[in-house]
C-alpha cells in the first residue's frame, strides 16, 4: 500500500528532545531535562473546587459544543489581566499556547518565507512552524535576546514575515529583555513593518520585580501576543489565548476552527470558575517564591560544585530555566549519556539553535526536581563534567606521548 | 502595519453554515440547523464522580504535561473497543476528531493535490483540508455513498492522495454505506491504490442493527480512521482518536506535537475513568433509545405535514441527521430566512458540495430539540415551504398576465 505524503512532512521530524529524552526515563535519573511546572504549584483543591461547581450549576453548555472564539468570560478575564488595553474581542482561546503558533505558522507563513528567530530559540516554536515550509533565520543575540541592529537587517533580506520572541526567562536561555532592548526592538521592527509574535508563558514566574511592558503593549497593531495558563494554573488542561489585532484576527479564528473548532469548553469554564474573585494573585505568588528558592539553591550548588571549572551561566530574573557553558571541549550532546549513567538528565542546548550551535550549552530546569535532587543533580553533573576533561586530557597525553620517538 | 499573509489563508474561510447559523440565533428559534448532541445524554454524573476520582487519586499526572500519543490507558481502551486486530500503539489521541483531519492534511496533502470526498460531504471536514490548498473532487454517491465506478474513474485523474469517506449514517445526509457496497469500495480503493481516511462519529449511534464492519477492518494498511468520544459522552471535552497504519503513524504523532503538544491529559483520565467497567455498554443504548424516538417523531411529522408537497427523504438507520429535499422552484438558502421569521432553523444543503450543489437540500438534526420542539418546528417548516410555493405561483400567475394583451 503506497501512502504518499505531501511535501511538508519531510520538514517535520521527530522532536529532537524527545528522542534525548527518551534516555532519561530510567527509574531513579533526577531529570533536570524537561520543562514541567513543579507539581507542588498546581492548586489541586481549587480545581475540585471548579469542577464540582462547574458540573453542578452548568454542566450542559460545559459539554456541549461551543464558540470557536472561546468562552466569552474568560476571553474577557484575559483582556482584564493584560497590562494594555485589550478587546475581548481580539482574544481567541487555543488548545495551549503551542496552538497559538500552529496558528500563526499557518496564516502567516508560505513556503520559502522567512521567519525571525532568536538563537537560541524555543524548539517547539521551530516545531510547530516547520510544516508550513518557512525558512527559520536566526537573528544574533546577547544575555538580552535579539539585537536590534540584526533584527533590521535580517528584516531586509528575503520575505521575512514575522519575528518571533521570548522577552520574559526565555526558553530556553532564562534571558529577559530590558526596557530599553524592548523599545529599541520595537523601533527596529516598526522601521522593517516587521510583524511581531510575541511568547509570554513566563511572565508571571518573575522573581523579584516584574518584567517591563510586553513588547504587543508598545505596538498593539504589530504584534500577535500567545500567553498560557500551563504555567499558572496547570499545563494538563491545554488552555492558552491569542491576542491579535483586528485585522488578521478572523483568519486566525478561520485557522482555529479547521483545526479542533475549540479548546474544551469545560476546560475552560473550569479555569474562569478557578480565576475567579482574584485567585491569581493569591496563588501566582506562591509559585514565585517556591521557584525563586529552587533558582536559588541550584545557582549555590553549581557555584560550590562547578568550582574551578570554567563554567559560565546568567542568573534568571524569573521562569523555569538555567542556561549553562561548559568548558572547551566539552560537547552536551556527547555529555549526556555520561551523566545519564551518573543520575542525571539534562538537556543539551544544540536543537534549540536554528543556525550554528554553541555544542558546549546545555538547558537546565530548576523547578520540577526537589532542593536535595537538585543538589545531588548537580553535584553529579559536576563530576561527569570533570571525569570527561581528564578523560580528554588523558587522551591528550597519550597523543604526546605516541607521537615522541620510540626510545 | 503590513500584515503579509499565506497564500493558504485565501482558502481559509469562514464557515458559512455558522455564517448562516448567526440568524438562527435570535430567542424563540426552534433549531434543527446544529449537529449538537441532546444534553439529556451527557453522562453529568459519572463526569462527576470521574473528575472527583482523578483529582483525588492522580492530580499530579492529570495536571502535568504528558505524552503526545496520548494516555495509554485510554488508547488501550479504544483499540479494546474497536471491532478489528488494533495495536493500543497505532492509536493517537486527538482534540476532538477535527483535529484528525487537520493532521491528515498536514501529512498527506500538497497544494493541488487531490482529495476525493463523497457528494455532498462533512462541511467541517472541507474546513480542515482547506488550509492544505488541495483541490477536492466529488465522487457520485447515492443514497449509499460513493459509486465504487467512479471512485476509481476520479482516483485515476490526476494526484489523489486519499478519499475521505463517512460511511455511518453521514452528516449531513444520514446515509449509510450498505456491506456489499463498502466491499465494492475497499475493492476499488485497493486497486486504484488510494488510501481512504474513514470518520466514523456516528457508528455507535445505530437504532435496530450495528452498521457494517468498518472500512479499515476490511483494509487496515489502507486507511486512517477517525473516532470520537463525542457522541457517546460529551463534545465539550474534545476528545477523539484516530488509528493509522504503523507506517505513517510517526509522522501523524509529529504533526500532533507540533500542533498542541497533546490533548489534554485531564480529559483523557476523565474519559478513561468514566469509560472502565463497561460504561458505554449501559450509556450508549439509552442514547441509541432517545435519538431513535427523535427520528420518528420527526419522521411521522414530516409525512402529516408535508403531506402533498413533493419532499424526498431518506429514512437514517442511525446518526443525528435528516436530509430533505424540498419542491422544485424552492432554494433552500433563500427559505431560511423566511423560515426563521416562522421560528424554525435548518441548515441549507449547498455548502455541503464540493461540486454543483442540489439547492433543495437541507439538513435537519433531530436530537437537540424536544419532541414537542420538533413537531412545532416541522409544522412552521411546512407553513414556509407552502407559502413560498404559493408566492411563486403568484408571481408566475402575475407574468402570465403582465403577458395578456391588454384589454
Amino acid at each position: 500500500m503506497k501512502w504518499k505524503l505531501a511535501a511538508r512532512s519531510e520538514k517535520m521530524n521527530p522532536s529532537v528532545l524527545r528522542e534525548i529524552l527518551k534516555v532519561t526515563e530510567r527509574p531513579g535519573i533526577i531529570s533536570l531535562a524537561g520543562g514541567l511546572p513543579s507539581p507542588r504549584a498546581f492548586p489541586v483543591s481549587a480545581f475540585a473546587d471548579a469542577c464540582a461547581q462547574v458540573l453542578g450549576t452548568q454542566a450542559e453548555a460545559a459539554l456541549q459544543y461551543a464558540a470557536s472564539e472561546g468562552y466569552g468570560p474568560l476571553r474577557q478575564a484575559v483582556a482584564d489581566m493584560l497590562p494594555w488595553d485589550v478587546d475581548p474581542a481580539q482574544v481567541l482561546i487555543t488548545t495551549g499556547s503551542q496552538q497559538g503558533l500552529d496558528l500563526v505558522a499557518k496564516v502567516l507563513l508560505d513556503p520559502g518565507s522567512r521567519v525571525l528567530v532568536e538563537t537560541p530559540t524555543y524548539l517547539g516554536a521551530l516545531q510547530a512552524f516547520a510544516p508550513m515550509e518557512p525558512e527559520p533565520v536566526a537573528v544574533a543575540s546577547d544575555g538580552q535576546g535579539v539585537l536590534p541592529e540584526d533584527l533590521l537587517a535580517k528584516a531586509a533580506g528575503g520575505d521575512a514575515r514575522f519575528v518571533y520572541l521570548l522577552p520574559n526567562f526565555q526558553n530556553p536561555t532564562g534571558r529577559s529583555m530590558s526596557e530599553a532592548r524592548r523599545v529599541a526592538v520595537v523601533e527596529a521592527a516598526r522601521q522593517a513593518g516587521l510583524p511581531i509574535v510575541e511568547d509570554n508563558p513566563y511572565g508571571e514566574l518573575w522573581f523579584d520585580q516584574p518584567p517591563p511592558l510586553p513588547l504587543t503593549a508598545r505596538h498593539p497593531q504589530g504584534c500577535i501576543y500567545l500567553g498560557s495558563f500551563s504555567k499558572v494554573l496547570a499545563p494538563g488542561l491545554r488552555l492558552g489565548f491569542l491576542v491579535a489585532p483586528k485585522s488578521i484576527f478572523p483568519k486566525l479564528l478561520q485557522a482555529k476552527q479547521a483545526a479542533d473548532l475549540h479548546s474544551p469548553i469545560f476546560n475552560q469554564r473550569m479555569v474562569h470558575e478557578v480565576m475567579k474573585d482574584g485567585f491569581l494573585d493569591r496563588h501566582v505568588p506562591t509559585i514565585r517564591a517556591l521557584y525563586k528558592h529552587q533558582r536559588d539553591v541550584m545557582i549555590e550548588a553549581l557555584r560550590h560544585e562547578m568550582a574551578g571549572l570554567d563554567v559560565t551561566f546568567q542568573t534568571p530574573a524569573g521562569g523555569m530555566f538555567l542556561w549553562l557553558r561548559l568548558p572547551a571541549g566539552i560537547d552536551t550532546v556527547e555529555l549526556l549519556p555520561h551523566a545519564v549513567e551518573r543520575g542525571v538528565a539534562f538537556v543539551p542546548g544544540a536543537p534549540f539553535y536554528a543556525d550554528a550551535a554553541d555544542s558546549r550549552t546545555l538547558r537546565l530546569s530548576y523547578v520540577t526536581a526537589s532542593e536535595e535532587q537538585i543538589r545531588s543533580a548537580i553535584a553529579a553533573l559536576a563530576e561527569t563534567v570533570r571525569e570527561q576533561l581528564a578523560h580528554q586530557a588523558a587522551a591528550r597525553t597519550e597523543q604526546l606521548l605516541a607521537a615522541e620517538p620510540a626510545p
